[in-house]
């Protein structure tokens, strides 16, 4: 075999271990963080323990790779807990009973099932306010940058991230609100639910890493892109899975506007893999070297898109 | 009269017009942030609009007292504003059917109640991460000043905040939580529920203000003891009183273990003054004018005082 393509097969093979490598010293640094929260009433640090004890740590992952071998490791990983505890806070808040009621989630029970209600609530609204102390607290940044780490945390939960992402998502558009067509709606939605927070890793790696501010608007579109793939792709499972393939809760969208829904499976999986090569497109805009990021979404999204069949029912049929 | 008599009558009319000119203000403030929010989903921004509405805006008083005349005014308000949307999310979240369970709050329904659940909780959040990004964009500040108020607001509501109480409050310690005495139990709670908010205004005040540091133990202290006192006060409220009078659901402490449930109203009074007495001792150990904040803290505790009867029955005849 000739020694580039050897050299490529050797670089994939380990791409998968330095993933591995990095969510290990990730889950030791959330250890480390949630030791801090005592003396917090235990039950609370209970269910943060148990809420943050497992997931694919694909935004933290992100975040790292985003900011590169030359950002201040010790940075990164505490930056990455804080945003994997504001994605964490979300998924609790998403399951409550007022909003998915959702008892399955990464094949276990959901916060407010094991802890009930008001300690689901309250854990939620514990670790945003401890990724936003992460952040404002973060050792060998300046002052200009620590602002804006903080700044993207407070945003990405936010009016114009997360909360605003489920409201719309829950209670739909208001007249006000202005979304006259199906595909505006399901975009912003899946931006707010998705895009937002993967937007958050992107950036923050940028601002970790020292990338140069005139390839952030293209990470930014990188992030949005692989936020609407993954919404559509998780839609997809979520007609055509069970709970036990998926470890949650499924068919919780039937009815619901999204890509799927209005425009059948077919068209959604040409539209997920359309949004892929976007994303693709832009991180080697940015400059970035792509098989790391490649790796993981490949990882991500094969064995989401694989469980499609090729004819996929039409969405409209199943519901 | 006496020329130094007549200008302390004088100077005591003129603190309530001084507190209603600084809640004018701080009104106008509010309605500016709040008009900033947009394009947040105009369902999330009404229920903000709604639960901003009224209140009594102490703490915001508080921190503009302390912060005194020579601090920055814009960067007071916004602060207040702040401290406000604080406030008011820990009220939301208090009231939600999964914990207090309350319809009535200032005399008007409740976020849950008129929004419904999902709608509250986002608000409740929206307004945290609000409150967090004024902090983060305060103008005129140093950046460890800055930084300062942001861990401040990302305290008072997080594991050791109000967050904490709460779930303490409604689910009672655990083991680990180690309190063993019921006068422990209850001062943590109150110190958590109620007392770091308003240590949060005095602090924030104190940083705004540029007091030094070797007067902020004292300005904690006032701000404890008041917390303590207020929520004394409250508590006698709740029981002697009806929801016509107070604007908030009542009897909602009965079976719990307070101060009153454990010691009895005439003992219950006795403390809170003491509190008020020790709180006053710290304030005027700290240098700063005690007129306007007894003048607040008359206006506050006298009609709730007032309306508990000489020989109060003891609460445990009441449960």
């Amino acid at each position: 075999m000739h020694q580039q393509a050897l050299d490529k097969v050797n670089a994939a093979a380990r791409h998968p271990d330095a993933q591995a490598g990095f969510v290990r010293q990730l889950d030791l640094r959330i250890a480390h963080h949630l030791s801090q929260l005592s003396p917090a009433p235990a039950r609370l640090v209970e269910a943060a323990r148990d809420a943050m004890g497992s997931g694919k740590r694909l935004r933290p992952y992100l975040l790292h790779l985003v900011a590169g071998d030359a950002a201040d490791g010790d940075a990164v990983l505490d930056m990455a807990v804080a945003l994997e505890m504001v994605h964490t806070a979300s998924l609790i808040v998403d399951d409550l009973p007022s909003m998915d009621n959702a008892l399955l989630r990464r094949g276990r029970p959901t916060t407010h099932a094991r802890f009930g209600e008001a300690t689901a609530i309250l854990t939620a609204i514990g670790l945003l306010n401890h990724a936003i102390s992460i952040a404002n607290g973060l050792n060998g940044m300046d002052d200009g940058q620590r602002g804006a780490l903080v700044s993207i945390l407070s945003g990405v939960m936010g009016w114009q991230g997360l909360v605003a992402g489920q409201e719309l998502d829950l209670n739909g558009f208001s007249d006000a609100d202005g979304a006259d067509d199906a595909l505006d709606r399901i975009t912003r939605i899946n931006a707010l639910k998705t895009g937002a927070l993967l937007c958050a890793a992107v950036e923050a790696g940028a601002i970790l890493g020292g990338r140069e501010d005139g390839k952030r608007s293209l990470l930014r579109r990188f992030g949005e892109d692989l936020g609407q793939a993954f919404q559509i792709a998780d839609d997809l499972i979520d007609m055509l899975s069970d709970s036990a393939a998926t470890g949650k809760d499924c068919q919780k969208d039937v009815g619901k506007e999204t890509y799927l829904a209005v425009y059948g499976a077919d068209e959604a999986l040409r539209r997920c893999r359309a949004l892929l090569a976007s994303a693709d497109e832009a991180l080697v805009g940015a400059g970035l070297s792509p098989d790391p990021f490649r790796c993981m979404i490949d990882a991500i999204f094969t064995p989401m898109l694989d469980r499609v069949p090729q004819a996929a029912p039409k969405a409209g049929a199943a519901r």
